[in-house]
């Protein structure tokens, strides 16, 4: 679409390499499960190998769903949550939204003279990929204030659809909608089939994911709760209400915000929630809180080959995108949520794959 | 179910007094409509009188709902708001919330011996009426923060659960889940039935509305937007993931307010708003930018006979609880907003009226 997206491509090769470079290395830890698989006529969640994790599933649906189980979750207490980078899509070797920004600044420099000179604009405008590499998380905050505020909520979804359109993964060369992982499609189709409502819980911007989650995921605008802007509402020439995006940041909906969020939204507990970082921690602790039958899901990227390896847990490389503890995985074992092995339980990551 | 109520109740007499004294003294003004009305084997809205309100939703679902008409709208699309006090149930002589917040304040004395020598609670708990008449704004907020934080969110469910079980109106002596207005009701459903997703959008409190919204309203927990105070997740003694109520207003949703925050919440602009006061107009302004087809209207409180009469709009008199001013109310006529008519446009009001 832009011909800075081709800049983009480049500056985001560094990005890629810095933070796959150590993924190649990979101690894959084989997990051989003895429990006997439910095979049936239609398999809901055919992307899912058999073992411990398609068998937690499985379970909790028929639990939850059973009047005659004391633990049956009512219908209107269904309510499942879903991280989205590196949850239900590729978050590496940066998160999408990043990207996005990145390519506003590239889109905006003409506007911003200012910005050949001033860092961290500099940077991306120049292709410093040494300078970008070093980028700290309040460079990354100065980018997408400049990058995601100053005009209407409408304009602004505007501006995403755009990129979207034409946007893909360095990597894999693909739309960002193909990027997305199969096996937890099913499992949201698979919930939402047995009367769950499904959430994506995200630290992103609610309003980003907003803008695809329909198309990608089958889910509502409604049902986004997200990292979310103040907005002030105001009168445009014509004299019609509009939204303005002020640059603060009303929720930071990553941590305990998650939680906080959550019930802000919807008012109740989880009864299932599905993460992959520390970010998720509170919220699947208070999916758990619920009481009665409850699934949390952790999901372990330990494939390298089909998609990324990281940790720094079970012995996988560390990374700054996407942390994995051993503190979050033994807090896994030790309450028994499950953690998902990407290369054991995943028969197949991405739709496309052969 | 609590000695204290009874005390409170001899308080409300003077609220109710001094905020309905001089609603007695009404110009009704009878409006004539010249339209014939569809009458069907089965009307969906039999407590509403013929005439241009009742009309305006007719058509409005008629329009919206038909693949055919250009101004067709999608069913994703189909947003519906309604303000709560006021609007779907009665807001004279006080809010239910405030009247909650006495209640807890009476009940919560004994732990607060302080609070007999301390404005504003020593007024509530002398029971000096005098003193509570002239209670300012910032009055009542002081008592909302001390009745309604320090408890875990869970908690507060409890308490207004408890409270809803047993409270009645002051004039009408009816359970406050009686004094709902039928013709809402009907509206609510008779939306439901044809695609739309309606949602409260209330200035009061949202965790206060949530505890009973679903049996009231048959609206889900997830589905009501209101004022809301900050949470702060954290831990119980035995490790558990709770939230606290903290001092401390997230959303203040009033006004402009209600505009930002059904952004927040649903990612898109209403098709149909319903409100009562100038807390709602940047939600009805906001619902009519949405272009193509919308529904915006407003309740005028004319009836003191069967309800309660204020404004200062048309005449009516004025009050400090709802108010609908001369402006607004020009605004609606101006911008093609309907303004229904308590005493013309409904045939019954509640439900339990013979």
């Amino acid at each position: 679409m832009k011909p800075r997206v081709a800049l983009l491509s480049t500056l985001l090769c560094s990005l890629l390499f810095i933070f796959s470079a150590s993924s190649t290395s990979l101690a894959a830890n084989a997990t051989t499960s003895g429990q006997p698989s439910a095979t049936v006529a239609a398999d809901p969640l055919p992307s899912w190998n058999d073992g411990p994790a398609k068998q937690a599933i499985l379970d909790f649906v028929k639990t939850t769903t059973d009047k005659s189980n004391p633990k049956f979750v009512a219908p209107e207490d269904r309510i499942a949550t879903f991280d989205q980078d590196g949850t239900t899509w590729v978050e590496q070797p940066i998160y999408s939204q990043v990207l996005f920004s990145f390519d506003r600044v590239a889109e905006l420099a003409p506007q911003h003279p200012e910005w050949k000179t001033t860092m961290p604009f500099k940077a991306i405008v120049t292709g410093d990929k040494a300078a970008m590499a070093k980028f700290t998380t309040k460079d990354i905050e100065v980018i997408a204030m400049a990058t995601h505020t100053g005009m209407t909520a409408d304009a602004f979804q505007t501006i995403v659809k755009d990129w979207w359109a034409t946007a893909k993964h360095p990597r894999f060369d693909k739309p960002y909608s193909q990027m997305v992982y199969q096996p937890m499609i099913e499992v949201m189709k698979y919930l939402r089939d047995n009367g769950y409502k499904t959430y994506i819980v995200t630290g992103g911007g609610q309003d980003f994911v907003r803008t695809y989650a329909q198309q990608v995921y089958g889910i509502p605008p409604e049902q986004i709760i997200g990292s979310a802007l103040d907005t002030q509402y105001t009168y445009n020439k014509e004299g019609q209400g509009i939204l303005m995006r002020n640059p603060k940041l009303l929720l930071n909906n990553n941590g305990a915000g998650k939680a906080e969020d959550i019930y802000l939204f919807i008012g109740k507990h989880p009864k299932a929630a599905f993460g992959n970082t520390e970010g998720d921690r509170e919220m699947l602790e208070y999916t758990q809180a619920s009481g009665g039958a409850s699934l949390e899901m952790l999901v372990l990227h330990d494939d390298a080959t089909r998609e990324y390896a990281y940790g720094p847990a079970h012995g996988l490389p560390d990374t700054k995108v996407g942390t994995f503890s051993q503190a979050l995985y033994d807090e896994a074992k030790a309450k028994g949520w499950t953690v998902i092995s990407m290369k054991n339980d995943w028969k197949q990551i991405f739709a496309w794959e052969k």
